[in-house]
């Protein structure tokens, strides 16, 4: 059994909606990731918490059989936080307040069996710290990095670097245009591959992803879905469905791959934070991978065209 | 065979894109949509030129077969001239220049062929224009309409008209939701649903299409061309190809029409005006279909998911 280990953040949340409000959600791109790539594969979290981070939020990781060995309670220390608001249109966000607390020093420890995964995912944190874990991880046979404009900013090198050790790059468009200063994606994909990396996937939000490699383009919708409450940690999501997928069934089906880290994404934003993966079950994830089939499927007809 | 009308701009445009620079090209909505449904269905274009609209203009559209009788000059006018630049990001498009000329005071006159045909395309025309073309076309049993966010802001209430008396309402996304004042863009398209026609197209720029009926949800990404010239004239292209397709093939088959629509639109914008299109042939947008399907294609592994 493939065992996956994911290095990143687990916070609180305090998140403002259309939908609704609350004060303290779980949250974090690990917690996000971990929770998705629970319903594939072993899954150890690596990352800092404080002592405000107490058995319900061990339990919720549990509920789904995430490894929680590497949570590092750090003596004293207050756990990430961080607090948004979505306008009425979701797809525009407002951080309200960062707090970064014991996520400013963290310098994550793996454990021999979190360092012996087979399959690594690298979440949202400096470049440099990608750079350490990636280098202890060295029996990784899939490795997969996110990261973030502010990197892009300030650590672009660092960041090139990483992307140079890993296997996949899982950035938004944006970002993939910005870090290769080409506005076409297609370019920015071909841009990043050539930095090393042989499968790039661009997460487009709400018009859902797209995934090069050196033969091939695939582009996927996401589901559309109605009903959007909070889309924090959807990405982390995608990228859990999408590398736990990995994990568990090899990185030769990358399309079904996508499609399982899209239908877990769907689900999150249903829900504040991760109400909705707490209660997801593996049948509705199978019914939602459905459904995309059924609403991306095309037979075009082969018609007589005028000259 | 079926007979397409559209009615809409004829136009001169000025292009500026990183790819270069072009004064006088031949341009306008309706010209676009017909340059493209001219690969399915006998095409007549209704719209007013200038004095200015020569032979080489008519020789563009005569060169795919469109008919140009209720093509209107206008003793003494100018054509409608729009001036634009793209920057290097072609989604940001900075207006420079718009004259509407002879469009400013046309009242579209249709022949008695024209006002006969069976499929009738109302391109972005000020909404009591379409709702005057649309009653003048009795045998239309397939009508589609495009708007812009002009009319939403000036001519709600005859436009909220015009869609109820058509089959089909092609729209960009953004204008979708601000019609509907829905951010969401299922339930803005469940919304224009609801104001009479039986099929909403979004239209969604680089990242393709979503098309919406009562029991129905189809999305296909756009073809991911690296190279776009100018993207002028791609949504009435597309347009041209869905509705050229259903003129010819009939309505059964919506996803094809818009797999074909998609398609003809990645070709417009690989260079600019029409000259693309100009050059395009049926065997080059039967291989682009193609490999739509095959960049869209998702058979997703059943897999055991973990509870």
């Amino acid at each position: 059994m493939s065992t996956v280990t994911v290095v990143g953040s687990i916070a609180f949340d305090a998140v403002e909606t259309e939908s609704g409000k609350r004060d303290r959600l779980l949250g974090g791109s690990a917690t996000h990731f971990s929770l998705a790539s629970s319903f594939f594969a072993d899954t150890r979290v690596v990352g800092p918490v404080g002592e405000d981070f107490g058995e319900a939020e061990f339990a919720v990781l549990h509920g789904r059989g995430v490894n929680t060995d590497d949570i590092e309670i750090v003596a004293g220390g207050k756990t990430f936080f961080w607090a948004g608001r979505y306008e009425r249109d979701v797809n525009v966000r407002h951080t309200l307040q960062t707090d970064l607390n014991v996520f400013e020093s963290f310098a994550p420890k793996l454990s021999p069996e979190s360092a012996g995964a087979d399959v690594l995912f690298l979440a949202n944190i400096v470049p440099a710290l990608q750079i350490a874990v990636r280098e202890q991880c060295e029996k990784a046979r899939f490795v997969a990095l996110d990261s973030m404009n502010l990197w892009i900013d300030v650590a672009r090198d660092d960041l090139v670097r990483a992307i140079g050790m890993v296997d996949c790059v899982i950035l938004n468009d944006r970002e993939l245009r910005q870090l290769t200063d080409e506005p076409n994606l297609v370019r920015a994909a071909r841009a990043v591959l050539g930095l090393g990396p042989r499968v790039v996937v661009a997460k487009q939000g709400e018009y859902g992803a797209a995934m090069f490699t050196a033969d091939e383009v695939f582009a996927l919708p996401a589901y559309p879905t109605p009903d959007v409450v909070d889309p924090t940690g959807a990405g982390d999501t995608f990228a859990g469905g999408f590398v736990g997928f990995v994990a568990a069934h090899g990185d030769e089906d990358l399309r079904s791959a996508l499609a399982y880290g899209t239908a877990l994404a769907s689900f999150n934003v249903e829900a504040f934070g991760t109400e909705r993966l707490q209660t997801l079950t593996g049948e509705e994830v199978a019914e939602r991978v459905s459904a995309l089939e059924r609403i991306t499927r095309l037979d075009a007809a082969p018609v007589q065209l005028r000259a």
